[in-house]
C-alpha cells in the first residue's frame, strides 16, 4: 500500500464524510479552502507529538488519535474558539494498518464529535510523530486570551485536577490502584481527555481571561498572571475538593493535605479550562456547570501582588516544588 | 537556555517585529488570533520536513529555514492567495545556537518579504523536524484548483523546469560541473526556491486551473488531469526552453532531446507553478511574465482524451520513466 492508497483509506474517504459546508475545497488541493463565518476572527493552534516524550511506545492507537487532536481542541476551547476543521502530518516507521485503523477511528471519532472536519495535511516515513495544527472561529473581539486576569476576580477550574497525572503515575507503575473502576478512570482521564469546547463557548463574555491546562495549575496559571501582570491566591482545600474520589482512594488517603495539593497543582495533562471572572458571575457558573454536566470549581483570587499564594485549609501555605513542563529540560 | 527561553530569543521577539495589522493575538498565548479581510476564504497548507529524508543533513542552516516555509507559501501561490501567518512546529536534537540563528533568519527574512508573519507554534526535542502549517486568504470564489482544466485550455509553467533537479545531482555528486556560476545557480534553485505569490494572485480569474510543482511535471500534472478528468498533450521542445542554460552546459549539452526532455519531466523541487488557461489569455500571459520578470511558459495543451503525451520536436512521444515521489515506496 503506497502513500496515497493510505491516506486514501484511513483519512481522506472517512474524512470527507465529515466536512461540513464550511470545507470548501478539503483534501487532495494543494490548499484547503475554508469559508470562517462573516464577522469571524480566525484561531489557530498547533501541537507536534512524538512517540517516546509525549506519548509512550505502544499507546493504545484509538485513544492516542483522540488524544493528539483532543489536546489541540483543548486551545481552541480555552479561546472560547468553534472549530472549523485541522490538518494532520504524519510521520510513520512503518505503513502498520493494525495502528492506523484505529488511530484514524480515535482521531475522526472525536472530529465528528467536535464538528472539526480533517482538510488536508501529509504523511511521510520517520520515526512515529503526530502534527496537527487545528482552526477555529469567533466573533470579532470574543476571543479569551491569557492577559486579561483583573484584580478582585475569582479563579476557577473545570473538571477533576490531578487525576491525569494519577493516571500517568499507574501507567508507569509508580502506583497500585487495587480500586478498578478508579484505575481506569484515571488513565481515562491521562489518554482520553475531553476538550471542553461547550464551556469555552459559554464563557464567552464572562470570564475575563483563561488557558487550558496542559503542563500542570502551577506553571499554567502562572503563565496565565504573568501575561495579566497579577498574583492569585490558590484555595487548596477548593482545588481538593474537584477530584475527590482521588483523594479518598486507599493509596492516597493517607497522604498529608499538603502533599496532595502540592501533587494536584504539578499535575499535566488534564486539558481542563483556567479562567477569571468577576464575581458577579458566581451564580451564572454555578448553573452552567449543572447545565453542561461537569465541575466548575473556584479555587482563589487574582491579586494585586505579584506571586502565586497557594494554602491548605489551614491558611498556611503549601510549599510548591513542581515548576511547569519544560521539553528541553526534562531529560 | 530553556525551551521558552529559546523561542523567545530566535523566532517570539524577531517574529513580533514582522506581525501585520491581522495579527490580533501572536505566539504567547493558547491560540493565535488573526482577522482575515471581510470577504475572504481561508487557505491551509501544511508540511513536515524530516532530515534525511527531505533535506541532507548538513544543509545550510538559512536556506533550510527559507525552503521549509518556501515550499509551504508555494501552496498558497498556487492556490492565488496572499499569505495571512504561519505556524512553526520544530522537533530538535540538541538547543544549537550556531544551527538556529540562521535557520530562524532564513524563515523570518522569507517571512518578511512573503508579509507572512510566524504566529505561533512549538519546540520539542526530538530527530530534526521542521512543520510549518500556512494560512492565507483569498476574495470568496477566486482560489485556483486543480479540477478546472478545461479542453483547449493552454498549459503553462512559471519559471525554469529541471533545474532544481540537477541541483540535487550537483549536491549528490551524481554529476559535476565545472561551470562555477551555472552550479551555483543550480544548487540555489534546489536550496532557496521563491515562492511564486505574486504571480498566483495575477492569475486570480485567469487560470482555469492550478497547482505548484513539487514531485515533478510528470506526477504533477498527472494529478491535475486526473481532477480535472482530461488528458493533455507536452510540447517537450517548449518546456526545454525554460532553462537553456541547462541543456546548453556542457556537462548536458551531449544528452539527445528526448532524454532531456524526460529529466525535466521528472524534476521535483522546482517550486514553480503550473496552470492552465483559455488561449484568449496568451497575450496577457506573455506581458504579465515581463511585468514580473520571470518566464511565464506554454508548453501544451489539454486534450478530451485522457493520459499525458510528451512530445519531442519531431511529434515523436518521449517515454517517461519517472512516476511522481512517493515518500513511502522511495527507500
Amino acid at each position: 500500500m503506497n502513500e496515497f492508497e493510505l491516506i486514501e483509506r484511513y483519512f481522506a474517504l472517512p474524512a470527507k464524510a465529515l466536512y461540513t459546508p464550511a470545507v470548501l475545497t478539503g483534501i487532495g488541493d494543494d490548499c484547503a479552502v475554508l469559508q470562517p463565518a462573516p464577522d469571524a476572527q480566525l484561531l489557530v493552534s498547533s501541537d507536534m507529538l512524538l512517540e517516546g516524550r509525549h506519548f509512550f511506545a505502544g499507546t493504545d492507537a484509538y485513544r492516542l488519535g483522540h488524544k493528539a487532536l483532543a489536546t489541540n481542541l483543548s486551545d481552541l476551547a480555552a479561546c472560547g474558539a468553534a472549530p472549523l476543521g485541522f490538518t494532520l502530518s504524519l510521520a510513520l516507521p512503518q505503513v502498520d494498518e493494525a495502528w492506523l485503523e484505529p488511530f484514524s477511528q480515535g482521531m475522526l471519532a472525536l472530529a465528528a464529535h467536535s464538528e472539526c472536519p480533517l482538510v488536508g495535511g501529509d504523511t511521510t516515513r520517520g520515526p512515529l510523530t503526530i502534527h496537527i495544527t487545528v482552526f477555529g472561529q469567533i466573533p470579532q473581539g470574543q476571543a479569551l486570551l491569557r492577559n486579561g486576569a483583573q484584580v478582585g476576580h475569582d479563579i476557577y477550574v473545570s473538571g477533576s485536577i490531578g487525576e491525569a497525572r494519577a493516571g500517568l503515575h499507574l501507567l508507569q507503575a509508580q502506583w497500585s490502584c487495587a480500586n478498578t473502576p478508579l484505575r481506569t478512570h484515571l488513565i481515562r482521564r491521562l489518554e482520553a481527555p475531553t476538550p471542553r469546547l461547550s464551556l469555552g463557548k459559554h464563557l464567552r463574555g464572562v470570564a475575563s481571561s483563561a488557558m487550558d491546562l496542559s503542563d500542570g495549575l502551577c506553571g499554567d496559571l502562572g503563565h496565565l498572571l504573568k501575561a495579566s501582570k497579577v498574583g492569585a491566591r490558590v484555595d487548596g482545600a477548593a482545588l481538593l475538593q474537584t477530584a475527590p474520589r482521588l483523594w479518598q482512594s486507599s493509596e492516597l488517603s493517607s497522604w498529608c493535605e499538603s502533599k496532595k495539593i502540592a501533587f494536584a497543582m504539578a499535575g499535566g495533562d488534564d486539558y481542563e479550562l483556567l479562567f477569571t471572572a468577576h464575581p458577579s458571575f458566581r451564580s451564572y457558573l454555578t448553573e452552567l456547570g449543572q447545565e453542561l454536566g461537569m465541575g466548575i470549581t473556584r479555587i482563589g483570587e487574582v491579586l494585586a501582588e505579584q506571586g502565586l499564594h497557594v494554602l491548605d485549609s489551614q491558611g498556611a501555605a503549601v510549599a510548591l516544588n513542581g515548576a511547569s513542563f519544560d521539553h528541553f529540560a526534562a531529560d
